[in-house]
């Protein structure tokens, strides 16, 4: 996983041509937020489904532009989500969210610009091997998964329902679109790169889907049971600002048995989908459960 | 231009796939900004330049993606413009603004769920017989013409330049990304949809420089003498709001001045390309000048 991570830190260095006249505040503003250390959880897996399907370590490479958007994509919306508008959080990853570095206007720019530029930096594919019709699709779904049927229409929903949400169906929705849709476009993003048929690329989705739902759970958990230090932040926060969680709803020792199956579900999704090599994802999929921030 | 303008229309209506689940307050919130009735100008420019470049009225149909998509863009970023941490406009075409009507976290996501989607709309050129490659160099010109190194840019320029600008050139300078780029990223996209050579593309290109950039001075100088009726706002805004304009730089005669030049050099630009036709857009270029509102 570690050489799946430099690789995407050194494509998230340069995405900018640096021939481009981009006003200097609003590099600062994006580039706070990009350095700001993430997991790169979803590159890493769209990397990761691009050597799965092809058994070769040069698919990497051709994944790496849809690898990079993705996260400029999830960063995009972290910045705006933080927003005081929205979730109106001072902190994250603990350091001064954007807005309170940089202003809310800049902030709101920074996020626009970001998901802006995530589209230029996917059609970048072309220049790398990827048929243009792979890389079409990818910018296809890209914006679905992404946009208003799933993350953004999650979000959507997260916020007009906070106050009321009673069921296990109800919160797994919301969080299958704020928090899967996009790790299951990953994915797909990285099968693409490495003309994954539609099978795999079907595997590949659920497999995202699986684990991008074990992640949340996996989240709320660590919130009520984590190490404040590792996590960065302290615990009960949820609690705190009255979110319903899956412990809230179902318990933790069955949020964990939740988590437990959804991972195995993944990684039978994989399995029978006659990648390449699955080791890579499974691994991942392994060490995600087992997270302790 | 009617005829333009209603296929426009047609295109808008139905921008999202009947079986896609939307939040439905996020759907109003996106329906009220498209539908409040703007001039349509980008999405008229793609279309004319499409059927320009190939001289066949066909040519439209395979653009109309792509002028869905811009006009998309165009919406989003008046959306976002006009949040309270933004320009802080309650009014907008003599409506109130997203935010006023639907809360500050709906209009940034509507805003979100509209630039993400406009590239969904524009990939979709490719079922209508426009090649894979140029559906790509459209969504790779939107991403930079509406990105980091234009529209974005150009915004942040503003708002980080709004105590100072002194100069034309500073003027001018964010105008051409906050405005003209958009404008002239239409014309290019309209001429890929008809496969235009390089040559043209450049020429459309400085087509909507020009006018873009003859469209913001129009707006300056309506701003001081035009009809409060018509322009559905009330004149000099732009001094109450301590802006800095073309009149107020060099004067309302040479303001006029140079909106004649600069639609001259326009047409000029299009005249020399070897399009089938050029009367489309010499006509826009006209009707812009002249506009009362």
């Amino acid at each position: 996983m570690n050489g799946l991570r430099d690789l995407t830190e050194s494509a998230l260095r340069d995405i900018v041509p640096v021939h481009w006249r981009v006003p200097s505040r609003l590099n600062e503003a994006i580039r706070y937020s990009l350095d700001a250390g993430g997991k790169r959880l979803r590159p890493i897996l769209a990397l990761a489904a691009a050597e799965s399907v092809s058994g070769e370590e040069e698919a990497r490479q051709r994944a790496l532009p849809f690898a990079a958007a993705i996260e400029m994509i999830h960063t995009y919306s972290l910045i705006h989500d933080d927003l005081p508008a929205m979730d109106n959080d001072d902190y994250r990853r603990g350091r001064p969210t954007n807005h309170k570095v940089f202003g809310e206007a800049m902030a709101i720019l920074a996020g626009d610009g970001l998901l802006t530029h995530a589209f230029y930096v996917a059609s970048l594919a072309a220049g790398k091997g990827v048929p243009a019709e792979r890389v079409l699709a990818v910018v296809s779904e890209l914006s679905r998964f992404a946009g208003l049927p799933g993350m953004v229409g999650g979000q959507a929903d997260d916020m007009l329902g906070e106050q009321g949400i009673t069921s296990m169906e109800e919160l797994e929705n919301i969080h299958l679109h704020k928090t899967s849709d996009l790790i299951a476009c990953s994915l797909r993003a990285g099968g693409h790169a490495a003309e994954a048929t539609p099978d795999q690329l079907a595997a590949l989705e659920l497999f995202g889907r699986n684990i991008g739902l074990a992640f949340q759970i996996q989240d709320d958990i660590l919130d009520l049971i984590g190490d404040e230090t590792k996590l960065g932040k302290p615990l009960n926060s949820d609690e705190k600002q009255g979110k319903v969680t899956y412990p809230y709803l179902i318990g933790l020792e069955e949020s964990r048995e939740r988590v437990r199956s959804l991972t195995n579900e993944a990684v039978r999704a994989i399995r029978q989908a006659g990648l390449q090599r699955t080791d890579l994802l499974t691994d991942i999929a392994d060490v995600m459960m087992r997270r302790d921030h």
